[in-house]
């Protein structure tokens, strides 16, 4: 039975959708709303062949929510909006509660709310969306789907970090990890194209934000982001790891208070940061390419730590079988994976230079022990998978029984 | 020639000391005063079988200096103060300034002292400590021999941080590394014990401080601590690398200062802060042992960070030839080590469980492709090395030449 299946990704300002037809996974529509809140907020659709773009004052969420379901009647991409089964939605933390996606009720979206504490700028905005499909679409089942579930996997030693241990236990200080549903993805995308699951997998997410998860077996052992997104690697603006005691020196000597330390940290650091120039890997390599000192060294930092990452991760699996390449860096920057590849012939990474070139979807060469793949992410289908795993699957049993 | 050369280091409350005749590598003494300031010091001097105890009382490094050369010729340990021909002293912080040890004239002594907005717990107290010696041996050349300067070699990509670049250029934020004297010392016996300098080296000095340095053909390549020894590895009372998101929420949940947030991360975290019991890694041990669960999860978290470092400098070298343990906990436990080299066989890394146990030079099973080795450190005999080349080899070549 083919059921309608929505997928929404609410930001402070924006709001993502696609719209699923399933199991068949056929994408009916998609596209979002940007700018929600300043008077003018401009309105992107696409289904099929056709785009429509609109500047439409909308002041929030619900209003989005409102007018994106209308337009989908009225372009005829649904009769009835009771076609739509399941709304899912992507929600930033979900802390040590949600080890999964979970159909949405009242608690469940207390407890979100609750997990604003440690995602103050996210789960606030993931709830208004939750909320504005939940009025206009009663019927559907709502599902949340969390960047940290994936990671809740990692064993204790993996997770904690080495403070007092009440730290822990009276504020909930821990490695979560993020970019669980493209990493979730990947694996399985991975496991599907090489029929099996017993694979030793460490997938590199490289967008503008950036982390790198160790699989095996399917379930998550080891992630580079911590108790925030800023962890673990550089990336377009964010520092990612470095010596605490810098943030005390820089408090003292710059001035800088413990809210400009995270603005500084995460807006003002990572390649944008070193190189002086963008936050984004595709300016940065071509300042590069021109002789750009600070673009090549901020290049080389950034790829250095991937590699280092990628080692750590080796000593928690005993080996490597698969790196995966993934996000808008990962898919289509053959100098990055280059780079990332370079000295790691002692795992048994070897990059054909070629067919890293032209993006082929395995990019080792013939023979290499460790197999390098790049796979397009795609969270709003592995959100709507979790749609009908979590909360149409039921049914769907009954219906097989009967 | 046979030179007595004195090695020193200084802390705040403590002098240790050893006299070697150089270059013959013979301690003739060696000792510490503890407690210096408090009224009532100790000193302990051994020298052949004999061991000398007392408690005197001495203010400061100058008296504890004055008192130590006038029991060295009490004792008749050497006839004059005159045949001591060098000093050497370890100092925390050579910045980017001091790439070797160096030999102390007024201009090194007051870059030392600039330095200490670096170290200023250290090397303070270290220029105190030359400054007492120099007094009463003007005679004696006197050598700076850094715990940083052996990281110089370190590129650039690897010594900066992925923050806005005017920190580094505006306070000299970078990572500098430390206990630099141990990790050449270790890595040039090392070279030494297998007859080649060709060696891609991990060294694990693991002691209340720890910290694993990558050395690449006698150059250290890659080092875990950074601006400052709280990072890297997890430590004795020390967190080493965390989020560094965790310092503002902890500032503004738990109400600390920077200062509070340093003393926490420093003295309060570490196998102490997850344990509850002890800094002490034989403590834990016999605890885990016991079924304590929380010093079962210190241990596995402090040998998982080492296993991660390790695995991240292999792809800096693409690969390691030999993996060194040194320091308390490096040379004397080996249940650490077995936990350490566990489920590295992808690197070629296999214990022999009876060598380890027996603490054995080499401790790889036979024909294992990585060599693992057990080496005692000594910065105060590298230290009197030092003095040897950097204060007393010019003299020395002239004489040759004569």
């Amino acid at each position: 039975m083919t059921h309608l299946i929505m997928a929404v990704n609410s930001g402070s300002s924006s709001l993502k959708f696609e719209l699923f037809s399933m199991p068949e996974e056929i994408t009916l529509a998609k596209g979002l709303f940007e700018r929600l809140g300043t008077g003018s907020a401009a309105f992107t659709l696409r289904a099929g062949a056709g785009k429509q773009q609109a500047n439409v004052a909308l002041d929030n969420h619900q209003q989005a929510a409102e007018h994106l379901l209308d337009t989908l009647l009225q372009s005829g991409i649904v009769a009835s909006l009771a076609q739509i089964d399941g709304v899912g939605h992507r929600v930033a933390h979900g802390g040590e509660f949600f080890k999964d996606s979970a159909v949405i009720d009242d608690a469940a979206l207390d407890e979100i709310e609750r997990l604003g504490a440690l995602a103050p700028i996210h789960n606030p905005v993931n709830a208004r969306g939750i909320r504005a499909f939940q009025r206009r679409l009663p019927h559907a089942v709502a599902v949340g789907v969390f960047d940290t579930s994936f990671h809740q996997t990692i064993n204790e030693a993996g997770y904690l970090y080495p403070l007092p241990y009440r730290y822990y236990q009276d504020y909930g200080i821990r490695r979560y990890g993020f970019h669980g549903t493209s990493h979730k993805y990947v694996a399985e995308a991975c496991a599907g194209l090489l029929g099996r699951r017993d694979l030793r997998i460490i997938s590199c997410h490289l967008g503008n934000g950036a982390s790198v998860c160790a699989i095996d077996g399917g379930r998550s052992v080891a992630t580079s982001m911590g108790f925030t997104p800023l962890a673990g690697l550089m990336m377009g603006t964010r520092c990612g790891d470095i010596d605490p005691s810098i943030l005390p020196f820089i408090s003292e000597h710059d001035h800088k208070s413990a809210q400009q330390l995270l603005e500084i940290m995460n807006n003002a650091s990572g390649l944008l940061g070193v190189s002086g120039i963008s936050n984004d890997c595709r300016d940065i390599v071509s300042a590069a390419e021109s002789g750009n000192h600070r673009a090549a060294l901020a290049l080389a930092m950034f790829t250095d730590r991937i590699r280092a990452v990628i080692g750590a991760y080796a000593t928690v699996m005993d080996g490597v079988d698969v790196v995966i390449f993934t996000a808008g860096i990962g898919e289509n920057s053959a100098g990055i994976r280059r780079e990332v590849c370079r000295n790691l012939g002692f795992l048994g990474i070897r990059l054909d230079d070629n067919k890293n070139k032209r993006h082929a979807t395995f990019i080792q060469q013939e023979g290499a022990p460790v197999m390098v793949t790049v796979i397009p992410t795609n969270e709003e289908l592995m959100i709507a998978r979790d749609v009908m795993r979590v909360g149409l699957a039921p049914t769907q049993e009954v219906q097989h029984v009967g």
